[in-house]
């Protein structure tokens, strides 16, 4: 039998956790089980939730403090049958995290699927391996980059910004979330003048560049206007998935017609991520739920930055991203914001090599502007990987040094 | 000049709020302003954020220790120029409380739209004035009940708790937000079989009772659905909308194809609303914005309840659906969860007249069943309506004094 497998965290400063572990697991499925008489409990007992574990876990001071009473804690895990949905995500929500998302201090930490429910997500259609293969870079973190201060500016401002980005040796470059179409920088010429300028650069150079284009507009024209970026001969799109929908970005890649890769973006996800008590985990929306619904790329804050969530938390993204399962690709964790050449170090021991190294002011902010910031993460990255200092290959390459002086050498301490 | 203006709860143990807003403003559109030349300042000027307001709010003794520290709280205003995101949902939310949500304690309280950008909402197509007039009821709540404990239940079993519901002389019956398609009860023989068994309550009692049918499944098969549902009769879709995305909502109430009601469903939106720290207000997202997009009736937890919330958060959301606005039709309120007819008076005394009085359990836990539950709601209606006391109108009115005698007729005290 498929289920959904629901992990929670309570909060609660009256009452038993069991006590309510049953009546979420009843009260989201079949309503009542022991007023039942017998020949309709054989009837609904396929559709009945149940109450998989009640963990208690310690009590915190300061929680106790803010609600001003003893508040137990637990960790409740719950099963409802697939018998129950339709095969999507957001019946699976509405069952699971619906009402309960208003009942209380509850949190959504993990969702567990077995049995045939996951057949019904699809997962990255290019995922790491074949970003790499696009790419041609197989032995290293890829880099990116990330317009800036391009709200006004027109598309001459943006092309320069693209050629210089991409001289810098950066792998990917991707719009600025906040970058909608307007008469200053339409969709389409985004998407021309950007393969105009990274052929042009690659002609130059041999370097490839791939850019991802900012999807947006009215949910119901994305497929349409994502086809005709296909079309048009984007290299991949940038998704501001959590102000849509998962479903709307797990319908995109299940459209055949729409075969580029898709990047993830963490916009208005803080909403729904960052209370210890509400909400769902990070690891499992910026992680397992995009990944199965199929972005290839997931952008999440690093651990290290002003924008920042709990290293923990950063790294339980990337394994949700990352580890291997038979039914789904594996997909790029791109740990974001607050990123400096200096950081490669620290970023490659956390994430490893099949992660994507992430910069905005990091590289346009260079003394030698973005150009020399690739270079100087690009250096970084060759240092690391060689064994190397980052000081010492410093020596050699004036972009780095550049920046570790700008910088410094020692990354931020995490979170 | 159009613009989006924000209204943010800043919680935050270092730095000043004003440079953290004017950071905002900046960030979130235009990136620097002090270091750009006059002839760019002069060309930047109309994408620019500006700060409105910021005002400190006094500490809170459970947020310093709960945080441990020192909290400072403030309300920030912050203007966005709608000439930097086009006119959507998805690219307001991204603008204003996209990167932003991530960026520690924040709570987004409310948007207000000025100018062009309001055009942009469509508003309820019926709105309260409208759904009075499908049903022709003008000078009283209207009463609404849930079907209960349908999962696993056949359209046979759908349809007599139907009937009865009906029969008890309620306006509108609603789907189990967690009842989808299957073999058992496929949405178009809901839709069919709901229909037939209200004409066939108004052709013996004359009373007329609306079926809001639960539209789920893969967000671009929606509209073809609703279309279908549109064609088949149904009176009027309930939408899990915080499962989808807001924009899905305001698409299916522009498909001129789609003339029927839309009832919002506040499933999932708790993960956005409880927190005292991050996501949105209630009043924003299950009020303005859930109206802005198009939603007939809006949904939310009663502040009487187990499943409840704070009664100002409750009153906010009432008042943005039914505030007078030249734009916009008003939506019906729909306080729910925990509601029997013994707080008909505190429900009409906080709510109005204006207003949709929601039971499941006080409904179908009625002594002579959804029959009686139904009739008892009407009676305390009436009972209200008349200055009566409800224990006065009990005597001649057997349901309802079962009701009260089971329930109680004083309500829970609000939270």
């Amino acid at each position: 039998m498929s289920e959904a497998i629901a992990t929670y965290l309570l909060h609660d400063t009256k009452g038993s956790h069991e006590k309510k572990a049953e009546g979420i697991a009843l009260g989201l499925t079949i309503g009542t089980w022991t007023d039942l008489p017998e020949l309709q409990r054989e009837q609904l007992k396929k559709h009945k939730g149940r109450v998989l574990s009640v963990e208690a876990l310690e009590e915190l001071e300061n929680v106790n403090s803010y609600f001003g009473a003893s508040t137990y804690r637990s960790i409740v895990k719950i099963a409802y049958p697939a018998a129950n949905f339709s095969a999507d995500l957001p019946a699976i929500l509405t069952t699971a995290f619906g009402k309960l998302s208003l009942d209380g201090e509850i949190k959504l930490l993990d969702l567990e699927f077995t049995g045939e429910l996951r057949k019904s997500f699809p997962g990255p259609r290019y995922g790491i391996q074949g970003i790499r293969d696009i790419l041609d870079v197989y032995d290293r973190p890829l880099v990116m980059s990330i317009f800036k201060g391009v709200i006004g500016r027109d598309i001459s401002y943006l092309g320069e910004q693209l050629r210089e980005q991409a001289l810098g040796g950066v792998d990917l470059v991707k719009d600025d979330e906040i970058l909608f179409d307007s008469d200053l920088t339409p969709f389409d010429e985004r998407i021309q003048n950007g393969k105009k300028i990274l052929s042009e650069v690659y002609e130059e150079t041999g370097h490839r560049t791939l850019y991802a284009v900012n999807l947006t507009g009215k949910t119901f024209k994305l497929a349409d206007k994502a086809k005709r970026a296909v079309e048009a001969g984007a290299d991949a799109l940038l998704f501001n998935v959590f102000s849509y929908g998962l479903d709307v970005l797990q319908s995109l890649r299940e459209d055949q017609d729409i075969k580029i890769p898709l990047m993830a973006h963490p916009a208005f996800s803080g909403g729904l991520t960052a209370s210890a008590f509400y909400g769902l985990s990070n690891a499992l929306l910026l992680g397992k739920l995009v990944r199965y619904a199929g972005a290839d790329y997931s952008l999440f804050p690093s651990p290290y930055g002003n924008v920042a969530i709990p290293k923990t938390d950063a790294l339980g993204i990337a394994c949700e991203l990352t580890k291997q399962e038979s039914e789904w690709k594996t997909a790029f964790p791109v740990p974001s914001a607050g990123i400096h050449p200096g950081m490669v170090p620290n970023l490659i021991a956390d994430f490893g090599i099949d992660s994507i190294i992430n910069a905005g002011g990091g590289v346009h902010g260079h003394p030698d502007g973005a150009r020399g910031g690739g270079k100087a993460f690009r250096q970084a990255v060759d240092a690391v990987l060689a064994g190397e200092e980052l000081t010492s290959r410093a020596n050699d390459n004036a972009e780095l040094r550049k920046a570790l002086e700008l910088w410094g050498g020692v990354p931020a301490g995490p979170k």
